[in-house]
């Protein structure tokens, strides 16, 4: 059992087994841009709060985590026996399945760390089967996402500009990312590719989080806020939409961050070709169209009050803040005066 | 010459002349909605800084300030005679103009007060000629305002949810606005009306002042974010879309805050009606269409931080804020998998 080399995971990985395998090393996102901060985390307790405060976010990040939670835990245990250690194990899995139960690959991992222990007799076995299995699923992870790019990487060219939303990259995933991917691919591979990424209210994963990760890997970044898109897209500045999705019905509905379909009706409107990344796994066979897939709906405090420091966005990035568009008249029902409806035929006052 | 009565500017309207006439009273719009301060200017340079700091905001609202700054310095002037007493007041009138050269309100009105000041030939009669003028001013805007209001309320029904976005209320007017002008008058009407008001990044004309004018008026506000509206739209949640404007080109392409437009493509792809509120005066002959509409671009600082204090709305508002929505498979290009693109015509996987 090798671990996972830098050459694998790419410098900074968000979630790695450290080094004596007694500790998940994590980056802890809620302190990202203006901090880069990595935690250690050893015992249950902190693991749970890091998914539940989304230190650790991003589902396929989730469940890369929770699997090495489990070698972790398995690892420290101080039981006697190997029965007691299993109990105590199968409860961590269950007290940590509990922190985001709509996170669906943190079960699917648990559920298979579970098997793998279920499958050893002694504690040592144990220890070695789901450490293996936790680089399994971290490898496979990175490998989905690579192949994922490499499609993705056929849908652009150098000197292309894609928006970007909310945040598929390293950080949610593991190496390259989903809908970060082909970007990311594609700057290693010497191609000149640039975004507009959108900041993603009401939490700002964009801002915060693509933003960092995109100027880090020297992709020029320009950050809008997400009512800018459309003055964006009316410009011709982006050649492609690309976005992760978090659910996907059978008819290719697509659950997405908050935002993701008013993009897509303005890609349509100006004619720019909109991509969903993501594994296939993603599909859900239980919803038949987007309408039998739940929403979240989250506190109004994520939008009244600004939860990050003052420093939204890292710095050495661009900016493009246009304070007003032009909605063009055909798209506009009536103009309203003091002296009624505006004739729109042309000049008539 | 009498004061506008509370009966014509509404309850705590953001810009009047002082009882004395000797200073203008305004709402310090930037402290909202946390504090409502009321400042008293008296001097041209806090008139100049409370224009350039957005204290007061919203063209019509600057050029019913500067009408009335105009008559402020005239009352509170000490120059020994005519001569001197006007040269100051000319010299003050291209100082403030100089505050903000894109707000065209601005230049108008402090050019309308000149041309008064001209007419006269001593200072007690240029005081009360440009007093009255000032208040002429502010009578206009209310009336045109409530001639706006007026057809917009033939546009909705009691029962009825509209959209905002930015701030087109009294605050950016005078009483009842333009945008805004129909739910409050509906409202003090006893009409049953509801907003949802989108936040308008980066500077939160939305969340900090429309949604505190609908609320004070009693008007159900719902805050969302600006990447919210799809979701809202395609719920069938809100009846029209009602926004402002600042510059309307001769084929009725309209200029208005960043994020109209794309406002308009999503209402017409959820078929809501879109609806422009404006005075005629903000029809621009020099303009034929929106290509000849210049853009201000802003500072990626207003993106990049906060520079509000940490609560961005008022309390006793609604929310709605869902974590994800669903785009529909029409609208997508193609889904990127590990394996290719998705096949979207049904259950393939």
């Amino acid at each position: 059992m090798l671990y996972l080399a830098e050459t694998e995971t790419g410098a900074n990985p968000g979630v790695v087994l450290a080094e004596n395998g007694r500790a998940v090393r994590i980056i802890d996102q809620t302190q990202l841009p203006q901090r880069l901060v990595h935690l250690e985390l050893s015992n249950a307790p902190s693991m749970y709060e890091a998914i539940y405060k989304l230190r650790v976010r991003g589902a396929p990040a989730i469940g890369i985590f929770a699997a090495y939670a489990m070698a972790v835990l398995a690892n420290v245990s101080e039981e006697p026996d190997f029965a007691a250690f299993a109990r105590s194990l199968e409860r961590d899995a269950q007290y940590l399945e509990s922190s985001r139960p709509t996170a669906v690959n943190l079960s699917v991992q648990l559920k298979r760390m579970s098997h793998v222990l279920r499958g050893c007799k002694t504690i040592p076995e144990a220890r070695e089967a789901l450490t293996a299995e936790a680089f399994a699923i971290h490898r496979e992870d990175i490998a989905m996402n690579l192949a994922i790019s490499e499609f993705g990487l056929t849908l652009i060219k150098s000197g292309d500009a894609v928006m970007t939303h909310c945040n598929a990259g390293p950080l949610a995933t593991s190496r390259y990312g989903t809908g970060l991917g082909a970007l990311l691919l594609g700057a290693e591979r010497g191609m000149d590719l640039r975004a507009y990424t959108c900041e993603t209210r009401p939490l700002l994963q964009g801002a915060r989080l693509t933003a960092w990760e995109l100027h880090n890997a020297g992709i020029p970044v320009t950050l809008i806020c997400d009512n800018m898109a459309s003055i964006v897209m009316s410009r011709g500045l982006v050649n492609a939409v690309f976005v992760g999705a978090d659910r996907i019905a059978c008819n290719g509905d697509t659950a997405n961050k908050i935002g993701t379909s008013g993009l897509a009706i303005l890609a349509k409107h100006y004619r720019v070709p909109f991509y969903v990344f993501a594994p296939s796994t993603t599909l859900d066979p239980h919803c038949a169209t987007g309408a039998d897939i739940v929403i979240e709906e989250r506190p109004g405090e994520e939008i009244a009050e600004m939860h990050y420091t003052k420093r939204m966005a890292p710095e050495g990035i661009n900016f493009y803040n246009p304070a007003f568009d032009v909605t063009p008249h055909e798209l506009i029902t009536a103009i309203i005066t003091e002296k009624g409806k505006m004739n729109l035929d042309g000049v008539t006052q």
